[in-house]
């Protein structure tokens, strides 16, 4: 598979260069709302290593990545009071990959409700702000 | 969530009541050919403990698990050579659950491929036996 560009979206995130509406934060991992929700609360996961694909990382980074994925998770799911929980992540083009940053798609789900297709339509930003901030309370809880 | 109910097919797995197309196993891990598989190559990794989701694994089987993924899933990457991988993980019926032993879902992908659809039709066992074959073939190499 193919070298790191450090030039993605999510790079670009980690150095500050852009903006997102983060909800948790440490020494090896970041999440932050997805733009394009495919659920109420869709949230990404990333480590900090600067890893194409999840082959990308070693045992720690990897171990510390569904750490934050499961603690992101359990305050998506509880704040959003949320039925269920898909996880998805997606390595390579072929894969479903779209940004060569690694991430883990967390998606809080609800019985009878499907993920709405990704047609590339932004989220209305005070949207994903008020979701945020309902998973960053029930991260504090 | 619900408590673990150990009559699921996984924990009966688990318990040697039901066969399965391993393909690799260690202390805290097993992984087996999806019966009804959505990509040539999709497996099965599992928790040894007893965990009905994502939520129930403490940090260590978490750890574990995660890493038999990757182990894994680049195994079945190489031995079919695929071009990309797709990793799906389902908690509770809102979010996809079908069986009651948490489970990731290591699917191997080609360009111009989609997921097939989950028609409840089991594959041929011959066919599952050989890209099982490939995969433990992999993980040797």
């Amino acid at each position: 598979m193919s070298a790191y560009d450090p030039s993605n979206v999510f790079a670009k995130i980690l150095r500050g260069e852009m903006p997102a509406e983060k909800v948790y934060e440490d020494a090896k991992t970041l999440a932050f709302m997805d733009i394009m929700p495919r659920t109420d609360g869709h949230v990404l996961v990333i480590p900090k290593a600067p890893a194409r694909t999840f082959f990308d990382l070693g045992q720690e980074d990897l171990a510390a990545l569904f750490a934050s994925v499961q603690k992101v998770a359990r305050a998506a799911v509880a704040g959003l009071g949320a039925d269920g929980l898909s996880i998805q992540q997606f390595n390579e083009p072929a894969g479903g990959q779209v940004v060569f940053h690694m991430h883990v798609h967390v998606l809080p789900r609800w019985n009878g409700v499907s993920l709405r297709p990704h047609t590339g339509e932004m989220a209305p930003r005070d949207v994903l702000a008020a979701n945020a901030e309902k998973i960053r309370a029930a991260l504090k809880a």
